[in-house]
């Protein structure tokens, strides 16, 4: 693929480089964001850089309902469309030498460094610059606390390598800033009170009755040498300006820390004395204090969920990276909070959640970390059931209907062919209760709230399907299934298996737990649903033997990937909008995300033939594609398939695959290469409360090794020349290796298949 | 329908009423716009109304190319959207009776009358008020003069019934005039140049190299008592006021002349004396010449195209009010323009040229006017055909598409399902060329420009269309048939057909005029056109014996309109956009447009079974598809269904049937009752180089009468209790009625059938 990038250097632990990508600057700072769940900011350069980038610094849950913007209205569509907000630049620095202001887009430097340390969620900078007669080198480092949340810090440091120089910093708070996706360029933040070292500011007024969202941030500067000081405060803006004469050879090191409280957590009144209680706790900590605490949380992190592939640091560092961006962004601590799909790194698709957490991320979550985390975000979608009753009745039909994209519950999208007809997002929705459930063995939730939710989207699709005389089926037509490159479709096999799946899913447990459940479901209603179950028209073609992507996907002018030229891909970028939806090719798994889905129900012949069908057309333009190819691939026993599919996800952001890391990161994909190598490599399956493996290893990779918490056990599984499973924590139980059961103990010791 | 809403009383010839409809403004207004083919004006108040209504004054092809708003980008999408813009306001007089603004919102007059003239196109009103001690009667009189394009007068008199008022009246020439949908409120207009008593303004700049237009407003104002003047300018406006004070008893009357030029015809340095020369010549004339000149070029239009309907008054009003708004915004002046959907009386839709022209405007101007108003309007695509070239290309598609709105002839819609996949569009530009050929009998326009446009635009279907292994079939996917109540359909059956067609009609008329042709097609692109005509799908089911709408339309749950409810209609006001697509409901003709335009070629109980296939079903929320229906069901011998379709076109605006006049009238669908009355009740059809009739006598009328122009001939045609044809010009001859042929050289009687 000639168009990929690779800025930073092959590292198992870090991102690093000695170049300055001047004309890549927006994709050095995507790769470079960092975050701890609460806030998060584009890799930006704390002294500015004048060249075409994008300042973004993001705090979770902090928003605005912007107008929705659409050439043509239709009806049913949402007033406002949510999107993330930039937020106050906090790490700004201006630096002058001499006067003149350093900014690396003008300016010529040596020794230019920059490193992320994913282990440790640290980054750092350093480089030399001349101005006139002086010679300064400047050291850069930053982090956002893991241990204290609303923390960020700064390290500065310069040293005078020849010359006696003037060094001025102008240490910001600049909420002066714009989303690059405003409608009309407007500002959403008002300041509210300044301080001496605080700002605190509220999100504009919207028109659609959502909080306006209060922010306050405290600053101190500690500087290790005299320094003259000077405040100063403008619209949106407050600052401190240090000024400092160095002597040749000398140095001095500057500590910023910031203090970030937002309404989300802290009334508007109270934000400034609770910020200065913070920074107050924060200053009994030396900086170095601070940053070890940080470290430490990074490392246990690693414990639990690191995977480790001998004999391909490419590799490795791609798992890595990915789980290091999916942490910055949640760790599972907040119920209210999702999963960006840019998480803290852009601002494009606004938005905090869509089904990509569901179908994505809860696998992943499931195995690294505390059933917790997961069940915080099943409760996020519980909470959110009014707004998804609203999202129904908007498309005047009954039952639940979750969002598209949201951060409320209430649908934020706005193309007809995606919020009203990909309907097939509700599913994810009721998929996810299955999986957590499965998974953990606990049916705390289905009992209840989980079967309230299964309840409401189960008449959402009672609602939305037809019956067709002529086929004497119930179909569900004008669709968009999984592959966004055809739209308004007829019986997508993908939407119309999981409608299905969902309303047996339902009356199954409502059978299991009706005497405890909180809702009912009347006789003429199961009998319905069940008439749904038993007459609905899956497409199929019995001469090729496999499930229909849709009614008349077949008459397509059907052909593979690889005719296509160079010039052609990515499609959505080379061809205009309605060749793309002609042609048959797929952006992401469709029919094979069912196959995915539902894995057990299926035979292996049946998944070969529909591999064999799809897969040719795939062009995995969504970077959710790659991941379940290759875990189909995988158990398909297509290795390498399989591992040009993993390639294809671990490293999407780190080798800009899809040409567009520019925007951001492709957080809720990053589960893809875990998902590859934990479900595809090592075949792992949990379906019908049983764990089992039959890994392979990547002809490539001398080794791999991971974690994963099942049922509160906490195994580690091994793959070399032989497959070694231990049992680190909890009971004894049985697994099943290559097809054949096994009682884990302690340790199991197999040969490789 | 309880929605319909009629505020003018019944009468032939006028529009009028005693009734100030304070909360229906914008409705009142759109009815009694008038325009002169250069320019027109909603029925705005002179002297302003402070409540909802919507100023509106539009010169032909001034537009603006706004910036493309869409909610999310498609590739091949076009990067402005053109415009109609709000031009000055020239017939504003700011009116005070002893100090006090007169304001029909929030005073309360007597006697209240308004009328529009349709006889003359002249728009009057009057009314009695009270202010203060004083009690004066005001008249208004204006009209758009038909003889000097350039020139709109107004005359205002007062009266003092009682008391002796100061009357001040403000005649302005204001420019500062928004659109009711410019993406940003912003103003379309900039100040050149101002004198005492004239304007000259240009549209804002625009990033798409699109010109600006530079217009020129000049004002006399002539008042027949002493009045002290002043004059006054401010950022774009000019205004003149004048003073008077009347004794009780006496009127004054004040004629207010303004001449507009604008840069399509004079170059922006020469237009204030152009401007200047015209109103010296229009000075020479009295009022009283000026307003007796325009109503006779109206007399005469309305001695060709008059239809005289007796025995239904309501009827009688409607197709002259369709008429009169027709011709007053096209009557074939100009090669370059069209006729805008909402012609000089709103601004929605943008865009001056829809297929509405070709496919529904054609037919009449070439009965009503002479060929050359017809052979403008094939002129027109003919000079934009580069531009066509360059929409195909956008699709990534080779051969000509005419664009689904436009001014220049590039494509300026923003709807993917649209823009990119309405293309029976196509087909319908050359079915003008065929209708004007087959009607007038001239084939020099066919022989070169003609032939050059259907090539291109076979060239487009050719590329176009996709080989269906599966079927050893042609296809078109991804289209939106007529009915744009679906999208995104596959096989359209009138697409597919008029495709098909099209590359016939081109393949015939390259046989025929090969050797004179400026165009080359050679043989083996001939063999593949050939190829796809002789292998076309066309979706058809056997069983029913009818022509199926698309791919899977039969699969939908078909119920007839009747099983609607009052609140679920209009559909498109109360159902969210995917439930009208899932629906079977017909927004327009779309299997029946076929049926019309290729009338010859199909069977009787074909177009029956069609017809009572689809007709049940069709919701006519397009103003385009009445008239088509009523025109087939009177073929069918279905007189009660012709009428009540004829009854839905003829007072569609008069009576606001779709519940949308208030935006503005519905000029390109205002043919719809002069076909359905022409075409439908006197069955006149013009197939293969003939001439027939079949009329038949709607049984509330008496009698109707209208003339038509063919070949040469002015024929008149009256129905009463016998068939009456008279041969008013030109040679004799053979005509068809009811199936048999007779020779016309003066006069025809037969008894009606």
């Amino acid at each position: 693929m000639e168009h990929l990038k690779r800025l930073f250097n092959i590292d198992p632990w870090t991102l690093s480089t000695h170049s300055l990508h001047s004309e890549d600057m927006r994709l050095q700072e995507s790769l470079t964001s960092i975050g701890n769940g609460y806030m998060g900011m584009r890799g930006n350069f704390e002294e500015g850089f004048s060249g075409d980038h994008h300042q973004g610094s993001y705090l979770a849950g902090v928003w605005y309902p912007d107008k929705t913007r659409v050439g043509w209205w239709k009806n049913g569509y949402p007033d406002y469309f949510g999107k993330v907000i930039n937020a106050i630049n906090f790490i700004a620095l201006d630096i002058y030498i001499n006067q003149e202001k350093i900014d690396l887009y003008t300016q010529d430097v040596e020794d230019f460094y920059q490193e992320l340390d994913m282990k440790h969620g640290i980054l750092t900078r350093h480089y030399t610059i001349s101005i006139g007669d002086a010679t300064v080198q400047l050291k850069f480092k930053r982090f956002l606390s893991l241990t204290i949340k609303e923390l960020g810090v700064v390290q500065f440091s310069a040293k005078a390598i020849k010359g006696n120089p003037d060094i001025k910093i102008i240490s910001k708070l600049d909420n002066y800033v714009h989303n690059e996706d405003s409608n009309y360029d407007d500002m959403f933040w008002d300041e509210i009170a300044t301080t001496d070292h605080s700002i605190t500011t509220r999100t504009i007024p919207n028109d659609f009755d959502i909080e306006q969202f209060t922010v306050t941030a405290l600053m101190e500067n500690h500087i290790s040498v005299p320094a003259t000081r000077k405040l100063h405060s403008s619209k949106l803006c407050v600052s401190e300006t240090l000024n400092v004469t160095l002597e040749e050879g000398n140095s001095f090191t500057l500590n910023k820390y910031v203090v970030i409280v937002t309404s989300r957590d802290v009334a508007a009144d109270e934000q400034y004395k609770s910020a200065k209680t913070l920074m107050d706790d924060v200053l009994t900590h030396s900086f170095e204090e601070l940053e070890e605490m940080h470290k430490k949380e990074w490392e246990k992190r690693w414990e639990l969920a690191d995977v480790v592939i001998k004999g391909d640091e490419a590799a490795q560092q791609g798992i890595r990276f990915n789980l290091f961006q999916l942490f910055s962004t949640y760790y599972g601590e907040y119920a209210r909070l999702n999963i960006g799909p840019k998480g803290f790194t852009g601002e494009k698709y606004g938005g905090a959640t869509y089904w990509d957490t569901e179908a994505y991320a809860v696998p992943l979550y499931l195995a690294l970390s505390d059933p917790s985390v997961t069940m915080n975000l099943l409760k996020y979608r519980h909470n959110q059931l009014p707004q998804a009753f609203h999202n129904a009745k908007q498309q005047g039909l009954k039952g639940a209907l979750y969002p598209m994209v949201t951060f409320t519950g209430v649908e934020c999208h706005n193309e007809w062919e995606i919020t009203f007809e990909e309907i097939h997002r509700n599913g994810a929705i009721a998929y996810a209760i299955y999986n957590y459930t499965n998974y953990t063995g606990d049916t705390s939730y289905l009992e209840k709230e989980g079967l309230e939710v299964l309840t409401a989207i189960s008449r959402f699709w009672a609602d939305r399907v037809h019956y067709s005389k002529r086929h004497g089926k119930y179909m569900l037509h004008g669709v968009t299934g999984p592959n966004e490159y055809e739209n308004n479709v007829n019986n997508n096999w993908y939407t119309n298996l999981i409608a299905t799946w969902v309303l047996q899913y339902t009356l199954d447990n409502y059978e299991t737990f009706k005497d405890s459940a909180i809702v009912t479901i009347d006789e003429d209603e199961k009998k319905h649903w069940q008439d749904i179950i038993d007459n609905m028209y899956y497409p199929t073609d019995e001469e090729l033997g496999i499930f229909v992507q849709h009614d008349t996907f077949l008459d397509k002018d059907l052909k593979p990937v690889t005719e296509l030229s160079a010039k052609d891909v990515p499609l959505n970028q080379n061809w205009s909008w309605d060749k793309v939806l002609r042609s048959c090719f797929i952006k992401q798994a469709d029919v094979l995300q069912g196959l995915y889905f539902f894995n057990d129900q299926f035979s292996l012949e049946e998944k070969q033939r529909n591999f064999d069908f799809y897969e040719p057309m795939t062009v995995h333009e969504s970077s959710l594609s790659p991941c379940i190819h290759s875990i189909l691939a995988a158990e398909l026993g297509m290795e390498e398939k399989a591992i040009e599919m993993y390639q294809r996800t671990a490293r999407l952001d780190l080798d800009n695959y899809n040409n567009d890391t520019e925007d951001g990161l492709h957080i809720t994909s990053m589960t893809g290469s875990w998902l590859a190598i934990v479900q595809g490599f090592a075949q792992m399956k949990t379906f019908n409360d049983s764990l089992s493996f039959a890994p392979f290893l990547p002809s490539q990779w001398d080794e791999y090794a991971f974690h994963i918490n099942y049922r509160d056990r906490l195994l580690h599984i091994t793959v070399n020349n032989q497959v070694n499973i231990s049992l680190l924590k909890g009971e004894p139980l049985d697994i099943t290796i290559y097809g054949k059961s096994h009682h884990l103990s302690k340790e199991l010791n197999l040969p490789i298949q």
